[in-house]
């Protein structure tokens, strides 16, 4: 059954070829422990060439000890296993420790995929992951992009990061790895700032299931399913429109052709300035639907050569004929 | 600070013109009454020609006296006021009360705007309704379209619908009354079947505030702002797609080109069978994400002249060359 739904979901979102090399994620959870079998399952069907990576955070005292696991259980599958070991801790002197972990582990993911070759990096979250990424979103406020929620495939940093288990829920990987008698680790999620996110899971998930509607993990997957291909749609529309949109500019700068601006839709002026300090900030996290208001506020109402500041240094000034987006050297 | 905010977004959404003859739908609660008292203290200003509506469900024993409130509240305001009465729980012997309700209620609303000629209709729906709507919506399963949550100003069935409160919170409306000293009837949503909705506004919501996010309110009614964006924009461009697919078709049919419809992104495939569903069968509601999920395996994987079922009696059949949506024969 588990085997069914990720061998569909990886034929939906066409997240393998045959023959690929796949960096698999493992941490030594239950999650990504099941996807490492599953794989090593689907190894010969799919002529996957196989590979671990292994991050220690070293956040727990014991954190050697997943390693170990890991390790052990490369050699009994005959995958051959990269890990390394990280003092995170140090590191998340300033920002979020979730953040700086999650970075750690990515750069970490990428470093090894790029020595190997690998075509694929295949990560371990789940259905639940997914309801649990929406929910949070919805709390803290968001538009289309963070309703999409974790995305099945998805290019980062120019490497293909695919979900297989992203249709499963959590329920089923625990009944997984009773059948099939397979161990593994405590899921290393104890960090202090995913507090939030733990809330989340284990207490407005649970009510939310047994007060409300017992399918709204699957309910939230779908919605975060259709979103995405809404969100993939305006987002090309948006894209596009930048691209005429773009009057010059210079390495950090870029000029956006008012007029041409003032005549798209709402919803794909709401995009091209979201993609215009994307490119220049390299994200859009922090850029606020507050910032957005703000932006709107300076081009409808405010006069020329009006400024607002936005996160990460990024300016934008409006000018007669081009609204300029900028980052402001320091 | 009430009036500024709904000032505002009246402006925004460009609910009212100067000279607009509006019927306001008064059921006697704090909302609606406060909608009355602002509309009447922007009469001069709007130069509106205001008139209220309002309906008795006769759901509750003292039903007559919310109605003799209301018809006291219009002599004092100097505003012409229709009253009516129906014996709703007679009408919904089949069929969710609440429905049945809301149906009688609009039904009654677009008849006296028909007979009073008036522009434009406003109801009293508040930032709390939309937060509750779109949590609802989130619950029980939705796409963009839901998530758009209640429009701040809507076209239904040829008629102007405003919601001028849609942008002020429910705390709001109650220390306006007290400081007007003006009286309310009690907000009349007792009935049996909009228990959820109680539920959410009574509990998840409170719940959500105190112990996740004091903003929620305000972050779900800005999600929904810039959702309803992204679908109008979305729904534009599935509408200019239909057109362009529809090969002929007759009353209760029409036939799809399949060759074109595969070419289309899969956002625009969705709302382009939504469309269609919703052209022939007068709405979409009951078609759920897995009967959209079920016309894509028809079309994608099963043969020629297979079928699909779905609610309210519409019929697909996949074609050679044509996908044939229609109403099927009783």
């Amino acid at each position: 059954m588990i085997l069914d739904t990720v061998r569909q979901a990886i034929k939906r979102y066409r997240m393998l070829d045959k023959g690929d090399k796949v960096l698999i994620g493992v941490s030594g959870g239950p999650d990504s422990v099941s996807l490492l079998y599953i794989l090593s399952a689907l190894r010969k069907e799919l002529k996957l060439n196989l590979h671990i990576a292994h991050l220690d955070h070293m956040l727990r005292a014991d954190s050697a000890k997943d390693r170990e696991f890991v390790e052990g259980l490369a050699r009994r599958l005959k995958i051959p296993v990269i890990s390394e070991s990280i003092d995170v801790m140090r590191l998340a002197e300033k920002g979020s420790l979730e953040e700086i972990a999650r970075e750690a582990r990515l750069a970490f993911f990428f470093r090894t995929a790029k020595k190997i070759r690998a075509d694929k990096i295949a990560l371990g979250h789940t259905r639940d992951d997914q309801a649990e990424t929406i929910l949070m979103r919805i709390i803290r406020g968001s538009g289309l992009y963070g309703l999409s929620g974790i995305l099945p495939k998805r290019k980062i940093a120019g490497f293909q990061v695919i979900r297989p288990l992203i249709e499963v829920p959590r329920r089923q990987i625990a009944a997984f790895l009773k059948k099939k008698k397979a161990a593994a680790r405590q899921d290393p999620s104890n960090l202090e700032d995913i507090y939030f996110r733990n809330r989340v899971r284990n207490k407005l998930l649970p009510l939310l299931r047994e007060q409300y509607n017992p399918n709204i993990g699957e309910l939230l997957a779908n919605m975060a399913q259709g979103v995405a291909a809404d969100y993939e749609y305006l987002n090309a529309a948006a894209g596009k429109a930048l691209l005429r949109l773009k009057k010059g500019g210079s390495r950090g700068k870029v000029d956006l052709d008012l007029k041409g601006f003032l005549k798209l839709h709402p919803a794909i002026q709401r995009l091209v300035l979201r993609l215009a300090v994307s490119d220049l900030a390299g994200s859009t996290r922090r850029l606020t639907f507050q910032h957005i208001k703000e932006i709107e506020d300076l081009i409808f109402n405010r006069p020329v050569n009006s400024v607002v500041d936005l996160p990460r240094g990024v300016c934008i000034v409006k000018k007669k004929q081009v609204l300029a987006v900028f980052i402001k050297q320091k």
